[in-house]
């Protein structure tokens, strides 16, 4: 099965779009946990125990491993393997280089640390995203629109009569041979991500922005959702995990992942019923 | 002091351009080292003892760490801390990600593992980059113009009446407020860096693709220096650290390493006696 096919499975038998985006900031954790040796990797599996019912992925923010050191980057071996296998396991880690580096970073993280899919970086071109879509049951995320501030510095420079992002998308359109290639673009801007769903009707979307970056639901998951109100992924992170800095941090990002996989299936369904 | 003026003075005390790059793959290391545990570390630190005396810089290519999961980063740590001091020491790790990701990434390598350098990638625009610029005496070097045979997919895209990878040297030169910015250009094509080194006069260039990747040295040398035949790094990875496979590949490298190094300073030599 390609990994655009699972993700499908997977969003149709959890009958979720919710994407639960693990950024564990030490400095964030609830006071309790912070002393703990592990705090990080506690928290993170508080974090999936709570809300793996109402999740269809889970993204796990590569910086903030990295931010402890090889104790960080053990602690993410061990959450890898503990990650729940009913879910798409996506490494946020933005990486690409040239050829025979890409090649290293795809074993690293697709195959030794046996993540689904990873977030890569367009910039260097086709070679450099090449080495992650070797194998078909695993998929890459290309960035394409992002939700920061300065995203339009470089994304929206206008070339061949469009911005850059719609030509990132296009491209990825036509790297898609192995059906694993897939898109993050920002819920920020509703019209940009509408484009993009033109463009791409049917690669899956990683879309952040939801939540403690602003961008507004509905829109994410009409505009961002293929015709059949699915190929989305719908991340939200901070807005869930530090829902509470109490010690009710636990039960606290269960209702709110809840609340928030129910809230898309509400938008999803509005769609398909307005569609039909 | 700066970064900027740091590598200037770097190049100048130990009068030398040479990178040598660390891409330690464990399966092209010499074959007696290839069963020892930490046989990448080995092979670097071996590496850096002879070539040190030649290269103003160590550029260390984290794919080839995290290959190995934890215990690589743990190399990682140990390799980074015993480099020498009289070096500049570059995270080849080309990361960038929305603000308070790349604060966390700024900090697991330019501040705990204590690169003086991080390669990054522009994509995502100005707040992407900033956190790796938070330190005047840490530089960034940001992509922009690759040697790897996709670098053309968007780098060459025209808008604004040039190829981005040129609007994006524009910007890079805004962002040199602290004195601490430089760009990763390619040495495949010397007339994409004549015009980056005409858009950015002083910007330290970092400059691979010379050797293994097939980059014309006096092109790289001639056109890549500053006024002063200064403020470049020029690369080199494969053809020193693999130039033997045997017992010998220390002597090796360290004799390509300083052959380079010579050959560096006869082209600057003559660049700077053809213009006076």
């Amino acid at each position: 099965m390609t990994f655009n096919d699972r993700l499908a499975t997977t969003v149709s038998q959890k009958n979720s779009l919710l994407c639960v985006g693990l950024d564990p900031d030490l400095r964030r954790l609830p006071q309790h946990l912070q002393q703990e040796p592990n705090a990080i990797l506690l928290f993170c599996k508080e974090i999936i125990a709570a809300t793996a019912a109402s999740a269809a992925a889970f993204k796990i923010n590569f910086a903030f491993f990295e931010a402890e050191g090889s104790a960080g980057w053990s602690m993410l071996e061990q959450l890898a393997a503990e990650l729940p296998a009913d879910v798409i396991k996506i490494a946020d880690a933005k990486r690409a280089d040239i050829g025979n580096t890409s090649e290293r970073y795809a074993h690293a993280i697709l195959d030794r640390l046996d993540f689904d899919a990873i977030t890569v970086n367009p910039y260097l071109g086709r070679d450099a995203v090449e080495p992650f879509l070797q194998w078909p049951a695993r998929g890459a995320f290309v960035l394409c629109r992002t939700s920061n501030p300065g995203s339009g510095d470089f994304q929206q420079l206008q070339s061949q009569g469009q911005p850059l992002y719609q030509t990132v998308a296009d491209r990825v359109m036509s790297w898609n041979k192995n059906g694993n290639c897939g898109l993050v673009v920002g819920a920020t801007d509703a019209s940009d991500l509408a484009r993009i769903r033109e463009i791409s009707p049917t690669l899956p979307l990683l879309i952040p922005g939801v939540g403690a970056q602003g961008g507004a639901l509905e829109a994410a998951v009409r505009l961002g959702t293929d015709s059949e109100g699915g190929a989305a992924l719908i991340n939200s992170s901070r807005s869930i995990i530090y829902k509470s800095s109490g010690r009710d941090f636990v039960e606290a990002a269960a209702r709110e992942a809840q609340t928030l996989c129910t809230r898309i299936n509400e938008i999803r369904q509005a769609k398909l019923q307005t569609k039909s």
